[in-house]
């Protein structure tokens, strides 16, 4: 410990060990996938000991676990934050088609998606990480989503009987058809701003037509 | 040529080695990664000389585009000889109900799920595959629905301007909850028949509401 307060970067350089250590997994297990890469090549890419990459994580499995964790829930809050709460007053479809956007230009970058397809390849053999990828990426944004709806049916504002049900139908009009698109045909196929925003405009206007209040 | 025809099984033989390659090649694949399978393996769970592998398929990534056309068309197929056309006189939430159920119990097998992650996982360095489950798979599903809601719209029973975008919005509100959380979560997520006809319905529910002539 002492030795580690000597280095230059004072207090916070383990902290830093660790982002490093993090960055330099993303990068190797985005590229080789999560077999492809090894604890020494991630060491070697951070600049640190292996054992370094030891103390911070058990294993291969932890370290990827902790990338996983940190870039869905990146993405996961950057939505929220991005969106806002919705405040009376604000016009309901500006709102969602605002929101649509956001979460489809935040989630469809190649960097997620690449993420999102080693997670995918390896279920079979690594539950855990399809696990993780889905309570901090589908789950979070459907649960932010449901809290919003479940304000505006109160307030009597949509028809919804089922805020959690109107969150994923709403979430998966969304993103399924350019995320799947993306997942098979690569990451070419990601649309640009403005295809974006007329997708997120269409899938609000199919939400709307079926919970708005007749 | 002549070898084979004098073999048991006689004309049909070539046939019937190539079938075995492909079934072969299907379960080396689906348990072992695209990586993971070789030819020689292949050759030896077909029980056929490796020369008869290389005779029917140039090269591993044309083997495995082979089993994921096969099977994916299968797939598709299945779903639109099930569902049959509709026909006058038939109830349109009933017909798109047992439509949607019939796609859901269809695709969501252990099977095609696995087939659908070793894809996925290996899109950037074999993009070829993935087009491939592409074009077997969401994209035939769709255009077979838009033909169906073309017709319905034609009739004016549906209010529909644009029939590809209402088959992409249906078929994503069915497949896509179930499916995501089987690419993520595993096998041990696919809905049970109960649990796939509730959400059929919902789907099924929030589309018409949506797209019934007001």
């Amino acid at each position: 410990m002492r030795r580690v307060a000597r280095e230059p970067g004072g207090i916070g350089s383990s902290a830093k060990k660790r982002q490093a250590i993090l960055g330099a997994a993303a990068v190797a297990f985005l590229q080789n996938g999560y077999l492809g890469t090894n604890m020494d090549e991630v060491a070697a890419l951070a600049g640190v000991a292996k054992q370094t990459v030891y103390n911070n994580f058990a294993n291969k499995e932890m370290l990827f676990i902790a990338i996983v964790t940190q870039m869905t829930n990146a993405g996961s809050d950057a939505v929220r934050d991005a969106a806002g709460a919705w405040r009376t007053g604000t016009d309901i479809g500006e709102y969602l088609r605002r929101y649509a956007y956001r979460q489809l230009s935040i989630v469809l970058t190649p960097r997620l998606m690449q993420l999102r397809r080693v997670v995918i390849g390896e279920v079979s053999r690594f539950p855990q990480l399809g696990k993780c990828l889905y309570e901090g990426g589908p789950k979070r944004a459907m649960a932010a989503l449901a809290k919003v709806f479940a304000k505006l049916a109160e307030r009597g504002l949509l028809a919804i009987d089922d805020p959690e049900l109107a969150a994923s139908q709403f979430n998966w009009l969304i993103m399924s058809e350019p995320l799947n698109r993306a997942m098979l045909l690569g990451d070419g196929s990601i649309p640009n701003p403005a295809a974006l925003r007329r997708h997120a405009d269409e899938s609000v206007r199919t939400f709307l037509a079926a919970y708005t209040r007749k």
